[in-house]
């Protein structure tokens, strides 16, 4: 099980995270995705859900037409950990 | 251009469509699915995301895990129309 980032890590991660930020109120981190059009936000999608499900770590998001807008946090650990980090890196690199 | 349902036709769509409502403050039905796991409910957000892509008529919709909030109007329509009603059925039968 991953551990909770503390505050200065978890500042550490966001600066190399372009266009992430951290939900008012919770221990989350959040971006909008905006695509061309449905096939292109869907196909993002898809992507992002083969790799979120062998990674065993899923996002919580919502897509209207070409616009998807994602949020990350780790339940189990109460908090923001490396795995956020990572599917988002991963979500910044399929989105091109 | 699908006609915006009158009252009375959007009464009569809602009671043969199961677990649908109305969107309180908005002209729109919303429904939530519940499935076995990710694997199902994203396995199923792709059967009806290629459905709709087809129909050229999308949902809104949000996914955390197993569960899948939907939304649909028709935004040209500035309402429900028959595209909404085909959409919702076609849902309904996808998730068996």
């Amino acid at each position: 099980m991953p551990k909770r980032l503390g505050a200065e890590a978890r500042n550490e991660a966001l600066v190399t995270l372009t266009g992430w930020r951290l939900v008012e109120g919770r221990e989350a981190i959040t971006k909008r995705f905006i695509f061309r059009d449905f096939n292109e936000a869907f196909g993002w999608m898809t992507r992002v859900a083969l790799l979120a499900e062998k990674m065993d770590h899923h996002p919580e998001w919502s897509n209207v037409y070409k616009t998807v807008e994602v949020t990350l946090a780790t339940h189990d650990a109460g908090g923001l950990t490396e795995l956020d980090v990572k599917l988002a890196r991963a979500m910044d690199t399929l989105a091109g």
